[in-house]
């Protein structure tokens, strides 16, 4: 299908803010997370703005234990993303609803399941960001001692997707009949069993649930490394990707399609959207004086913390923050590209600690006025390398309420956004239907 | 704490109805389970009435495949628990919501995750009704050729239980301080990993979320065999039953009182609702013809598979429906109390296979004008036996209807039912809060 004519975006929500300290601002609501109604009410700011899609980040584990500063952040306490987005689809109507799962520690059936009802629950808003898991605590809570190495995770996250599309295809569309007078409730011949019998997975089917509305809820993808995109280009609808120069995006893009069209798809199918993770205040300067003011909330162990988990298993206790940092030996079992990116960021800058933690921490990547932030906005957009951005609020509610009330209007105006139409999530999106395979 | 002094009342929902052919009686809705609203509707009439909590049922597999029989019934197509009812939490804003989930095909930390979540968003009124699988091909949707032993069930479960008690105490109740001032979001030794190893689970933990209000979700049971009763006994808060005699009501008690207090726990402290499928009409005897009614709207198809599905691996098709039941022998992987209470049942009385489904499958133990209905819980509840009643409706909405309308406005006003107070579900059943186990 052909690619947006207008600019999407969806929201990247945790109910403290997307930045490590963003809960400690003077403005910030530290209690948001646990609060329904917080939620509610920013989901609600965001749908009435046109945002296309919430999205709800996961991880099956705190986030780390090597350095003691997890009680500093609130990265140890959040929603099962699939029960909260249930929740706020009845307090929402249009909005897209994106629950993170992991293929890593997960079921098929389960997540084919839950993620087919909050489908039909929601009228056909449902989205799936698949991962493959990236903290190594979360492999102790199920059993494992360690993280399945990052090759041999894409492999069963590859079968995984299978098996959950086949089970979503387990009726035809219109397999349900619910005919009283001949007492058949669905067509004997519009319903099968997948009898899946793969390298990671048997699974019988089929699923004990229609179709759902959208046919597939979106899958919505982020693998950054050489692995992690030819996966998301064989599987990925909507593809979030790191924060990059307009440069990078351009070259990114062209891979992208070329990829997608070597798995036999069509390039039009797949929206990209870089993260955008920004902070508007009156004045430009406002707005950095904000993003410093974040960064000296930082705890010193925190920053430690926010370099040591992409890195691995160097105990970063002792390091001093203010020297560059040692040379670190190459490790193949974690986020390759995120170690490397990050390695070579400090190589190339004689980094220290600190200075690396901030830059990477800092998680604003577009501080100014509103003017500035869509600026920065239409210069990437007009690169015509991305369909829309995945936006992180540093901290909340007050930079949801100014991006939607100031930054969007300004985008509308200059004929770069408006509202996605009503429908599906699919529909909104400009993603095709997904016609069920094999046979009727 | 002491048992009620008033009848509690909880509604096991199927939004097509209860009885196995009930989705096609004329005043049926066949369109419920997949419909929210219908869903809202049902939970708003059952909360406005004190229906102190709403239970849906789960079998992760369609309900058996060697009879083709399913297509005639609604048993192949329905929502998963929590996400059905984490929805129905931002509808409602009183009663209940117990989700059934299995400890055979789940991992311990998701669940603790999900129930915990669940209790966050809805204020504190979920239970978890905890059950180790019953239909054999849910095995094949989660890699096993075969179910686990009915021994070996029941020994995960209890194992599987213990670690999300301890996944739900990882938190302190004090343990969020979300000082902005002092940069700590938690206590830092309000926080603990259960580094649980185990015969079955290996879980590190702490689970990544603050406990739940209740403490605990509400432990809802219904294991009928002696390995299943014992579990009952250790773990249930409220124990489903199914109906009895008001003699073997009075026997069961006992023996559960006794076993309760054996297992260290105050008897006071866990719920009996005995199963109770009403059919309320104007006279009894038109409550007798919908239940013939309903009857007749059974295949036969579907008849032998009411009654296989409860027997193991015995081919049912060639069986003549109006012969007595043949001498079957025994199998031990099975829900061996319904077996074995079927055999005794068609072999006392000599049933045809007929006469036997129609007597299980009828799923309606009391049909009758709304005084008859009355009387008869009256009657159960004067043996001092039980605390309240488990009710499935066999048709919806009209049964859920009648009842609420009905029934209990005549047990109200003997002084025997009122709606109970306001609060969590722990408190409005009148169970104790638990305390956090372990260090501090
Ligand atoms: C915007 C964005 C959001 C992400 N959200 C999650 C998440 O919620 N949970 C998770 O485990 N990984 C998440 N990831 C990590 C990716 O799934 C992926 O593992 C990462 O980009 C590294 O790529 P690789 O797996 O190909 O090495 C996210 C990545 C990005 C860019
Ligand atoms: C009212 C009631 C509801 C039940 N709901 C479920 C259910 O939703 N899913 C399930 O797998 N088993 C369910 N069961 C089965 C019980 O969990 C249990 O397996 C059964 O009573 C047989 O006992 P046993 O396991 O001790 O042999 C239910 C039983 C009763 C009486």
């Amino acid at each position: 299908m052909p690619r947006p004519d207008h600019l999407q975006f969806g929201a990247l929500v945790h109910g403290s803010g997307g930045h490590i300290a963003g809960w400690r601002h003077p403005r910030a609501n530290p209690d948001g997370e646990l609060d329904i109604d917080f939620h509610v009410r920013l989901a609600r700011t965001l749908e009435d703005a046109g945002f296309a899609a919430l999205f709800v980040a996961d991880v099956v584990a705190i986030w780390g234990h090597q350095l003691d500063s997890l009680h500093r952040t609130t990265r140890a306490d959040y929603l099962e993303p699939i029960t909260l987005l249930a929740a706020l689809s009845q307090r929402t109507s249009r909005i897209g609803l994106v629950a993170t799962a992991t293929t890593s520690y997960n079921e098929p059936y389960h997540l084919a399941r839950k993620f087919a009802s909050l489908d039909h629950i929601s009228g056909g808003r449902t989205g799936w960001n698949v991962v493959t898991s990236v903290v190594p605590l979360e492999a102790q809570n199920f059993g494992r001692a360690e993280h399945f190495s990052h090759e041999e995770r894409y492999e069963r996250a590859a079968e995984f997707v299978d098996v959950v599309k086949g089970l979503w295809d387990s009726y035809a569309e219109d397999a349900l009949l619910r005919d009283k007078a001949a007492g058949r409730y669905f067509r004997r011949d519009g319903r099968r069993a997948i009898d899946h019998h793969g390298k990671h997975f048997d699974v019988a089917g089929p699923l004990n649930l229609a179709r759902p509305p959208q046919g597939h809820p979106v899958l919505f993808q982020a693998g950054a490394s050489a692995t992690g995109r030819a996966f998301a280009a064989r599987y990925g609808e909507v593809i979030f990707t790191s924060p990059v120069s307009t440069e990078a995006a351009v070259t990114y893009r062209r891979q992208l399609d070329a990829a997608v069209t070597a798995a036999g798809r069509d390039p039009g199918d797949v929206r990209v959207w870089p993260l955008l993770t920004p902070i508007v205040a009156d004045t430009d300067a406002e707005a950095a004086a904000i993003l410093a003011d974040l960064g000296s909330l930082i705890h010193d162990d925190v920053l430690r913390r926010l370099v040591q988990d992409n890195f691995g298993d160097e105990d970063f206790s002792d390091l001093d923050l203010d020297e560059p940092l040692p040379d670190f030996g190459e490790d193949t079992n974690r986020s390759q590209s995120r170690r490397a990116g990050l390695l070579a960021l400090a190589r190339g800058e004689r980094l220290t600690l600190r200075q690396l933690a901030l830059r990477f921490s800092a998680r604003a990547d577009t501080a100014g006025s509103a003017a500035t932030v869509a600026d920065r906005i239409a210069e990437v957009w007009a690169t015509g390398a991305v369909d829309g951005f995945n936006v992180s609020f540093p901290y909340l509610p007050e930079q949801a309420d100014r991006f939607t009330a100031e930054v969007l209007p300004i985008l509308a105006e200059r004929g770069l956004f408006r509202p996605p139409p009503d429908g599906t999530l699919r529909q909104r999106l400009g993603l095709p239907y997904p016609t069920r395979q094999g046979p009727r």
